[in-house]
């Protein structure tokens, strides 16, 4: 890998913790790419619309798993290469991780095949740092309520309850845990500020040494 | 497999084949489900219009495999594989070998890293007998020509051209080779009746006799 090519950092949890007031801040420090999963592109963001509205029905396990890699492979080719390959650092709020902590310890999918699923589409690209705000998931149900009064209606992941995310939130740990040093784990209950610090140093340190 | 259960038939072609046309009567005369890809759920019809509808912009390769897979995987959750198990035969306007040869031998995408998605996509649901009514891409091109004046618009894959087309339907040719008596192979030059007749025939048999 040149040193001249930008890095790709990814921002995970689940929704309440933070993840895309982070990647916001993260971007501006690094003067990277922000962008986010899933819905980023202009088919994303019809595939967004067609998995999370409530409504819809049932999507099977299988398809809801081929929509997000679909949605990854086309963020991948149309976003996050391009501007890798320009040298740019980009930052984004959620990635492959994802699909496993909601399609595989969430939805009970296979996790080797997920990962095998999601190498296919992302052609092998991997984040050089992924960072897990973790948070409890009873802690981010109540900062969703908090907010519940701006918000229009739960999404399909939102509405499938508290064992769901709480089996996703434990997901995203082990994850981590194996996943060695190209993960950091971010207490994200702490405030704002704290966290950016915590991942802006981490960010710092990438772009000092290169990746693990 | 039971005796009892219902048997999957695809018809599999480039457009202007006369597949529809085909579906239909069969699945008249054998009193199955007739049914279609892309589109034939509620999911699939939102992923057919985001793939189709000319005018979205470039879809990479993989995002368009991974759709036509989703549209898959929800088709046998929700259609497919509930009508098999309750013992009824199933038609379907289009299946796996599609997606190798419109993805694999059309866009080049790798026909092995291929079949491993779609065999994960439909749980391994591989048709009891997958028709290939052939025809030259020239004489299809011809067809939707003439039939011109009532469509409104060329669809995205049909707007790829003659070479995709003719790629597509030799590769149609290559896997009916390669699949053995799994698959008919059917001239559809041929007068519609007559076409129907020979199909309506290798039914009888695969009803009679059972999967080869």
């Amino acid at each position: 890998m040149s040193d001249r090519r930008g890095r790709l950092v990814a921002l995970e949890g689940i929704d309440g913790c933070g993840k895309s007031t982070q990647a916001r801040l993260l971007a501006s420090r690094l003067d990277a790419v922000a962008t986010f999963e899933p819905g980023a592109t202009r088919l994303g963001a019809g595939l967004r619309a067609l998995l999370l509205e409530p409504g819809r029905g049932a999507v099977s396990d299988r398809a809801e798993a081929l929509l997000m890699a679909a949605d990854r492979a086309q963020h991948v080719t149309e976003v996050i290469r391009p501007a890798l390959d320009a040298g740019r650092w980009v930052v984004t709020d959620r990635y492959a991780a994802s699909t496993l902590a909601y399609q595989g310890y969430g939805r009970g999918l296979d996790l080797t095949e997920l990962d095998a699923l999601v190498g296919w589409a992302t052609g092998g690209l991997r984040p050089d740092l992924t960072v897990l705000l973790d948070l409890p998931a009873d802690v981010a149900a109540a900062r969703r309520a908090a907010a519940g009064a701006d918000r229009q209606e739960a999404d399909r992941m939102e509405a499938e309850g508290a064992g769901f995310l709480g089996r996703v939130a434990e997901g995203f740990r082990t994850l981590a845990a194996a996943g060695g040093e190209a993960w950091l784990v971010v207490d994200a209950t702490a405030p704002v500020a704290e966290v950016a610090g915590t991942i802006g140093r981490a960010a710092d340190r990438l772009a000092r040494d290169g990746p693990p």
